[in-house]
């Protein structure tokens, strides 16, 4: 059965290697539902986090070839009850209705991070079902543009 | 003079669409300082936001090739002044001055997601430079795991 998997990958800072991890998922035609990729408290080292939705068998195969590419370090799973995850996403909405706008960031503790007399962009932070209520809620106030990160964690303790 | 640049680039959401643009700057030898893509408000078309060093003849070919590739929609520069730019980390420290560390937290107005006896888990959303400064900070409470998001933006007003 295909589910959601969080890969956490620790790769050498190196140019190419995000070219070729995503060859890898692409020739394979492994799906990757978002990536996020930044530098750690190590500038040699970048934590990739991969969100794919794959069966087992295939999860066992993507994790195996990434393993035997040059510059990946390390490979970790990161699970819902074990590790922290979290989304971050900026939404633009009209302002015709700031009042309802507001209310909706005050329930999920979003901030208001840029107003206009047309516009209002709001920001939030949380885990991925979170941060889908909040857009759907959103949805109403006319969505003119909306970027989500992928999903980064950490695991816990 | 090279210069920090962040292209927010929509694209189809397709396989292999990453693969092609991370290939384009392996390629090329154009550098990838971080990279964030996920969903859009349209499941069809996913935004990614790439930060990228460079001068000014090498971005002008960086749009350009890019801009050639199929599954490219629109690629916009985000600049400070005319665009919202946040980021987020997870910074995982020792726990053994939590005062410390809650001190911290507090002044950045980050939150403790998670904390045991022995570690505590951090998180902060904001612009690079308070990232940075936040980071800095944190450094003095042994580091033991950090994962930043790249940055991601959407145009003022």
């Amino acid at each position: 059965m295909e589910q959601m998997h969080v890969l956490s990958v620790l790769v050498e800072n190196h140019a190419g290697v995000l070219s070729r991890i995503a060859g890898l998922f692409s020739r394979r035609m492994y799906n990757i539902d978002s990536l996020s990729v930044g530098v750690t408290e190590n500038p040699d080292v970048s934590r990739m986090t991969i969100v794919t939705h794959a069966d087992d068998a295939t999860l066992t195969q993507i994790k195996n070839q990434l393993a035997k590419l040059v510059n990946v370090i390390q490979i970790d799973e990161l699970r819902k009850d074990s590790a922290v995850l979290r989304e971050h996403v900026l939404v633009k909405v009209s302002a015709a209705d700031k009042a309802g706008v507001m209310q909706i960031c005050d329930i999920f503790r979003a901030n208001i991070v840029d107003i206009s007399t047309e516009i209002m962009t709001a920001e939030l932070t949380g885990g991925p079902s979170k941060i889908n209520a909040f857009i759907d809620l959103m949805d109403q106030y006319e969505v003119k543009d909306l970027v989500r990160t992928g999903l980064t964690g950490l695991f816990r303790g």
